[in-house]
Parts: C-alpha cells; sequence; structure tokens
C-alpha cells in the first residue's frame, strides 16, 4: 500500500480536515527497519507513529543494569504509539522498541503528530485510547512475569514460538529465550534440562526442538 | 465543596452540553468508603469515575493464589478511572481497588459516564489520557518491582512513609509493609533486620522506628 493508503485506512483519517490531511500525506513516509536494528529508546527525542504493514516490534524496557523485559510484541497491521511518546504528556516514561524482524511500515513523524494533535481532538484521542491498549498489554506481561511459575512461563513462550513458526524448532539460545520472557538465563537453562529430562524438548547448540507438544500444553494449563 | 463544584472543576466539564451538565450533575453522588473497604473489585460491574476529595485508595493487582502487588495510590484531588474499567473498551484488564483511610469522593456512575462518552469526544479522551498517567504509574512500579535491589526498594518505600506522616514512627507490620512493596514478607524481615544490624531501624512488634535518615538515602542514592 503507498503512505496515502495506509493513513487512509486508519481511524482518524475521516475526522481531519483538508489540510490536515495534506499535511499527514505529504510529511509522513515508508520506513524500513533491518531485523536487529533498534527503532525508539530513551531519550528526548521520538520518532513518530508506525503504522506496522509487515515484520515484528518487540517493546521492552531496561534496567540500570541492562537487563531487559519485554513488555510486548507488534506485528503487520499493529500501530505503534510508544516511539510518539515524546509528544503525549500523559506518558512519563520510555521504553525500547527493536525490530525482531525486518520491518516495513509508514511513519507519522512525531513533529506533524504533535502539531495536528493539539489542533484535533480525535487525533489525540486516538493516541491515548491506542496508549490504554497498550497498558492492558502491559498489565498482561506483568501478571505473567510477576504471578505465573517459570515452568508455566516457559511453556506458553515455547508454545507461541512454535504457533509463531510452524515447526518444531526454535532456533534462540537460552540467552534469548530469557531476555524475552524477561527472566534470568539461568532460569531458563535450568528449566530446559528439566524439559529434557521430562521427555518436552530435546537441546542443541543454539536451538531446541520441542517433542512432545501435548505435555507443554498440559504445564499451562496447570496439569 | 458539593457535586457540581466538584464537577465543575474537572478537565471536561466546559466541553459538555448543557443536557449533559445537567444529567451527569443530577445522577453523580457524595460517596464515603470506609477505611479498609473494597472499592472496586474484578467483575463485570464497576462504579464509574471518583472524584477523591480526602483520603486513600491502593490499586492493586492479585495472583491466582491471592499474592497481591501495588500498583499506585491515589490520593485527595485524584480522580480514579480503573474503577469506571468496565465502560473503557480499550482496558482489557482489571484491578483491585480498596480504601487505605477513610475516603470521600464523589463518582460519576459507570451509566451516565458511558451515556456521555458514547456522545462527545472530550470524555472519552479525557478518560483515555487519565488512564495513559495511570499507565505511567504501572510503568513506574514495574521498574521498582522488577529491577531495584530489595534493599533500595525498601528504604524508598519507608523514605516515602516517613515524608507521608511526618514521623520516625512507621506502624505497619512486615506482612503489610511486603503487601504495599508487592514483595514477600521474608524478605522485608531479613532486610529490616539487617538494616538493624547498620543502625538504621529499630524493630518493635507490629512498628519500627527510623533512627537513621541519612543512611536511608544514601542506599536510595545508591551509595
Amino acid at each position: 500500500m503507498s503512505v496515502k493508503e495506509v493513513l487512509q485506512k486508519s481511524e482518524f483519517y475521516g475526522f481531519l480536515t483538508d489540510e490536515q490531511k495534506e499535511l499527514i500525506i505529504s510529511t509522513s513516509r515508508e520506513a524500513l527497519f533491518k531485523k536487529g536494528e533498534n527503532v525508539h529508546r530513551s531519550d528526548d527525542k521520538c520518532l513518530g507513529v508506525i503504522y506496522i504493514e509487515e515484520g515484528q516490534l518487540r517493546v521492552y524496557m531496561v534496567s540500570d543494569d541492562g537487563r531487559e523485559v519485554t513488555l510486548y510484541r507488534l506485528y503487520g497491521g499493529d500501530v505503534c504509539i510508544l516511539s510518539a511518546s515524546c509528544v503525549l504528556d500523559a506518558i512519563s516514561f520510555d521504553v525500547y522498541i527493536d525490530a525482531e524482524e525486518d520491518t516495513r511500515g509508514v511513519v507519522i513523524s512525531a513533529q506533524t503528530f504533535k502539531k495536528i494533535k493539539s489542533k484535533n481532538i480525535y487525533l489525540e484521542n486516538f493516541a491515548y485510547k491506542l496508549a490504554t491498549v497498550r497498558f492492558s498489554d502491559v498489565m498482561w506481561a506483568m501478571q505473567q512475569i510477576l504471578f505465573m511459575g517459570a515452568d508455566k512461563r516457559l511453556s506458553i513462550f515455547l508454545n507461541d514460538e512454535l504457533a509463531k513458526t510452524g515447526h518444531d524448532t526454535i532456533k534462540l539460545t537460552h540467552e534469548q529465550i530469557a531476555k524475552y520472557m524477561g527472566s534470568a538465563r539461568e532460569v531458563v537453562t535450568r528449566m530446559l534440562k528439566y524439559f529434557q529430562t521430562e521427555g518436552i524438548v530435546e537441546l542443541k547448540r543454539g536451538e531446541l526442538r520441542v517433542v512432545d507438544k501435548h505435555k507443554l500444553k498440559n504445564i499451562i494449563a496447570g496439569k
């Protein structure tokens, strides 16, 4: 889709004035983020709102000592709003956003967004409503992180990976899995070894294969 | 203040039609919550938006096995929006809200709020912007819970309590402190004993006294 087509499909487009439509179309642009690229980080500037056409973005927080906790992921069809946090004054925190796959989308610049938002309550409401949807995502993540046992969390993660890729093999290191789960590598390694002895997975260097999906699902169901 | 006066001071009042003003004033009411009373809980109904005049509300989440984690607290002058979560479709989670002190305020019923919100974008935007402020509060809590050392978190908690009450003595059990901090009682007890040996606090049954505020602040500053 062209930049114009992507914007025309947005919720707020019909509420813009002709002048605002022209401004947003002329200043928005196609953007490509390479797998592994940092899209947004904690500083005073920000990119703007990203309409993701295809790919995957991971939104996470980082501790002083570099520990990462994944908050949520965004895929094709999703809109990334926290990459415009600098123009939303109700947001007083910052997150990191990386491309987990090659990602293509349309970016409405923070500047344009701010300019129109200050005159158009529908655009402002679009932004805050979307931020509230992400609030829901974060609350879900928090439930997982704070309350769930490590075995259950790892099972959910592996099950989600299988569903996403359609393969039995997951090509991730324990370090990467821990990072995605917001856990420690030691916890993941210990738990994976336990899963191996239980005949749930087979471990190889840099990858693992799920050999018993049924047992995995039993752990998730709390059986 | 009367119900009308409280509502007139709200951000959105000027954007209501005369009819909407009349509806909101005639259906809103003064409410009193006793210390310890549950104000909102996870079910399909909800109370509405609460303008707190005085008192304190604690917003928290609860795990399946009953563990509580405090997300944030609200005081006089704050507006509680998650008690109207049932009428905000971007919110797909639920929280618990208790009165921590006798609390007085004005409640706009969920029904009235929903009715006006569906016709008035300013009220909808008010709600989502406020929800985004709470999102910021929750992210702050999450930083504390996930990333900070137990010593630093406990120091911040004790320091906040001192600032709030103006006394050196904190009349809370280890169990209560743990609940407020979203930690385990064992962790709090262990850390308080360590603080005692360091000459930071004196422990008594059901209360503790901070004897060295300077050391407490050094821990917070990471010294």
